[in-house]
């Protein structure tokens, strides 16, 4: 007896203080989005080298635009982005031409870009020291292995900035990407 | 045979990556938070209310202090309140004494406040119509049920805006409380 | 010498290193445009009114359809908006149609709506309490008078809250408004 | 004539409508507040370098504390931080002791770590690529050059992240620094 009028309590409850009626609306990040927004940027980056090999330097251009276009906020005003490679006086590239010249080269504003994107990459591991999650932005720090066709790997260290856009969607608004200090 | 290769390829990866390395600092507002946040405030205005039955005056006013200094954040500078029962020109009670005065009343710089949590409410109950997380802010907007010790209820239209303090605590920064219109 | 020589030196550093040079990305929101909103707001409801009166319902239903578009954040998800006279069960208005229906009425889902802004205002003044701008989000609470083209002047207690969108545009995603109390 | 009746007109509404009247409360994050605690860090670190000149490591590493505490955020709960000179495994200082030691030097727990502050600094200079503020948070990258007591000056690129805390003071919860890229 006592469960069924457990039972009728809960139901008269359910339907006075409905819950479920409630429009939930959460633009908050959470650490799953963050750690598949590296692993996005790691699988684009094994797909224009990919791309390069199998269909060619135009091929691989136009994937890479989509990738920065896709996964960058340039639309935002700008990305603070260092790249692992780059010199004075190109050294930031705040523009989405810098960024795409970085990744596949053959840009002669830029000359000293050889295009990381089509060193052969076939794995991108990210690797997190920490991370910062405050409000809708997220940031990263930590080491990015990179695995070439011989299986040589490249580590680097790398700090991404994410925020999160009208669409819900995670982009990078901040990436500065060094070599290992070898200690002399 | 090629599951156990992968599973075996899958421990190498989890030694190489620990995932469990990192740190995380999640500042980000959860829904599960704005609802603590909003049962808090009820089971303190039911606490107040037995207080003073219990207690008498001095100690409901004690506990009132001890509540707004903890769930709201006039530490910040300011709270945009608008509680149910005010008039003008103290409608608006951006100040810890002006909240304070209208939960326990007895305040001469304040002479319309009786003092809503005196009331003898036994039962506090939100009931939410939307939820809006936007990072480290939320609002809620929604019916609030009071039911007094004759079982009598009492539904207002409330909204809350909350921030998440450096402690990591949720804090009422906005609060609009008003009666429901009739329609005439 | 010394002196020279170091002038040069600074006067080279100086182009070396201009400061302005960097790009400044800034989606801070800040109380200029939080004003601004607010006038826009009660412009856009002076504009439907004086519409009504001069063309009709249909060209007053388009236009309070583009203010709603553009200065809600209905494409967020939901806004949390309770609207001064609306009534149980449909008090809130989390949807578009919703808030449509409020500002023009002639919807059949929503009977008890008359049309807010087909009342012939004339005048709209926000006047603040405060205002909590926190990020890339902002509350104002306060009065708004409103003026009939009889000179009469209405007010209620209204609390916004704001986001910026990508754009840089603060939108509505709360609006609570409540008819002032009279204390009995 | 009617000049002088709207000029009365506005006078009356300016009385009635104090815009002055308002509080407000705004924790955004401003372009000089960051510019301001880049300069904070670059002074403090020459700070540090002359306190260790003229009166010894002690005081040197008791002033590199005050820094840490007063200008990282720790307290928050971690720091992203990726110092110019570290190396593996212990390349992220995400704890106050890893970034003492870092600056200061003589830990036993890091025994490469010599002491970056240490180094006869007598400049600093801040030197911005792009500024991005979003909210309550802000990032900057560029180049920091920081001359000796010799008069030679070493580069670094360097991105620098902040939150704002309760206290309205931005606090470094990021921090990469990299050896500038020869190409080759």
């Amino acid at each position: 007896m006592k469960t069924a009028v457990t039972i009728m309590v809960a139901a008269i409850l359910a339907i006075s203080v409905p819950a479920s009626a409630s429009v939930i609306v959460n633009k908050a990040v959470t650490e799953s989005e963050v750690l598949a927004a590296q692993q996005n940027w790691c699988d684009a980056l094994v797909d224009i080298s990919t791309t390069y090999a199998e269909s060619g330097h135009s091929c691989a251009k136009a994937l890479a635009e989509q990738v920065i276009e896709g996964a960058y906020g340039y639309q935002m005003g700008a990305v603070l982005f260092k790249p692992t490679l780059t010199i004075n006086p190109q050294t930031f590239r705040t523009t989405p031409e810098g960024a795409l010249s970085y990744f596949v080269g053959s840009n002669s504003e830029f000359p000293n870009d050889s295009g990381f994107a089509l060193k052969g990459w076939t794995k991108c591991e990210p690797e997190n020291a920490a991370i910062f999650i405050s409000g809708n932005s997220a940031s990263t720090m930590g080491k990015v292995h990179f695995t070439d066709k011989d299986g040589q790997v490249t580590t680097v260290d790398k700090t991404w900035g994410y925020v999160k856009d009208d669409a819900g969607q995670l982009r990078i608004i901040l990436h500065h990407s060094s070599l290992e200090y070898s200690g002399e």
